[in-house]
């Protein structure tokens, strides 16, 4: 097993990046690191030779900005870490791509340039995967297609409910839709012909569900159109991050919340992390002829391995083919 | 100024919905409390004759549950307390009407049965006030529409401005439109089409906004269509919870922070109140020919208070008269 990673790609790049690529192959995994070889490889002599034996570089002059447009990136920086670290993954050269890089640029250079869709899926998805006391949820699509067709959405429940069976280890997930209310008239148009051909389909469909239900253990993976699902990944941080910063300051309003925070640190330190994306790492782009896992712009080392982790969890699992299998499936009737 | 109050809403009525009501009255406010005549009057009966002197009850025989569709409601419970207390304000005898009750049968009910629209304008759209860092931020549709065009956003711009303006004393409130990201081309098809007719008007716009704007004071007015503000308002409220949640748990899972959570009690009450919805108490149904608070169907008495102020305010700012002349400035050139 080979993952390639993007060593360009974080927020505060090339030290996260190279750290997780370390702690990585620390634990057995080869690792190969894309993009450019100089700045790779004075990031990679602050750690002991025996730390990098696992590592190689492959060099990629173009580096892609979370400004850059991703309509046009792909054409405009064709020697990308993206496109040379995808590539490595279509040539079999590697069994899965790591980015904490420009989500949209990935899915553009994926789709467009290197892996291409899987034959008969329309559009590929972005998920999340949130971790909720303890259980796995994936939520897709959380950003790839803002305008979605129903069809779409059908073909993000199949590849949603193949990554929680085979990378999650649920053995029939439950697949809901996320709507503005359970009933089954709640929703906008698309919303009610998505649930119409959801349930002509073979997978576990159980239905609508609402935000609450995404921490209540109601569904294992949650389907939704990228604009949607993109305000709800975001309304979720801004509002634990807002909610975080009003305790903050209301403990330091008196002396005594002041001494009492001190004492419970050790239980806010274990709150941070249990609502912490990073946890699981990164999440799968889904839909296209390879394994790409793209974590969080602001990750750390610690969540690019958890991301390594994660693509190697899913390149094993095999979820291309099982995608590719299961096509048929949700036709309908 | 006279306001009605329904005794039916709340999800535990009548207890807080009667209570809210005189609180309201005891700090001068003519109060008509429209519901079931026996159950209000038993429920009146625990309060002292000094306390109910601003407080008359006008009878409504039909009660609307939560679970009632505002489809069919509106035309099976003719004599509901909402289609009663609306008309009250319809007529001329009351000011502005508020329910803690269904707020689909609320906005069906007013639309096609009660006070209908106001002239030129083709939805009405539900909005939520928050208070922010105690900065009130107006959100609008967050229920009414879940289909919306790119011409309704607009007019509900509109309304929101007038509302900020008059009601929440904003000068010049600053209109942004909730997308997946601030940059122009970011959003479904109609975001792009409601950008760019926005741009058109004399409304203070200043752009899209993503969810994490909600909270750091970029907008005064939130545009969003029904789907997306309804889903956005259900995720604040469900991420808070869960993170409520979480840290109740953590504090609980050593005596250290068992006991630094006691000591920070009041910093904790203070955190609860601040991200409250009921410290605004309600928020408007704009578009109709009336004012109508909606609260939270949780509301307490206190809340309902709060909702009924509201309504105080409103109906005051002359609302419903400065979205009619405003129309035509958002015609576009």
């Amino acid at each position: 097993m080979r993952i390639v990673v993007d060593a360009m790609g974080s927020d505060t790049f090339p030290q996260p990046d190279v750290q997780g690529a370390v702690l990585a192959a620390e634990s057995g995994k080869k690792i190969i690191l894309v993009g450019q070889e100089k700045i790779i490889k004075e990031e990679l002599d602050k750690y002991k030779p025996s730390q990098r034996q696992n590592i190689e570089v492959v060099h990629a002059q173009d580096i892609i900005s979370m400004s850059d447009k991703p309509s046009v990136v792909g054409k405009e920086k064709p020697n990308s870490s993206m496109h040379i670290g995808m590539n490595l993954v279509k040539d079999g050269q590697a069994d899965a791509f790591v980015t904490a890089g420009n989500t949209g640029a990935a899915h553009a250079i994926a789709m467009l340039f290197t892996l291409k869709r899987i034959k008969g899926i329309k559009r590929p998805a972005l998920s999340i995967i949130f971790s909720v006391y303890d259980k796995p949820v994936i939520i897709l699509d959380v950003g790839a297609n803002a305008d979605a067709k129903p069809e779409w959405l059908v073909q993000f429940a199949l590849m949603g409910s193949v990554y929680a069976n085979l990378a999650l280890e649920l053995p029939t997930p439950r697949v809901a839709l996320m709507s503005n209310g359970e009933e089954e008239g709640k929703g906008t148009q698309a919303i009610l012909e998505t649930r119409s051909l959801l349930q002509k389909t073979s997978l576990n469909f159980i239905g609508n569900i609402e935000p609450k239900d995404m921490h209540n253990n109601t569904a294992d993976v949650i389907v939704t159109d990228g604009f949607t699902g993109n305000i709800l990944i975001k309304t979720f941080e801004a509002s634990t991050r807002y909610l975080s910063n009003i305790i903050r300051e209301e403990l330091k309003a008196s002396i005594l919340s002041t001494i009492g925070a001190l004492f419970a640190r050790s239980a806010f330190n274990r709150v941070r992390r249990r609502v912490d994306p990073s946890e699981i790492g990164g999440a799968p782009l889904l839909g296209v002829n390879g394994t790409v896992i793209i974590a969080h712009g602001g990750s750390d080392g610690f969540a690019i391995k958890n991301a390594i982790n994660q693509a190697e969890i899913a390149a094993k699992a095999g979820i291309i083919e099982a995608i590719r299998n299961n096509i048929p499936n949700i036709e309908g009737e």
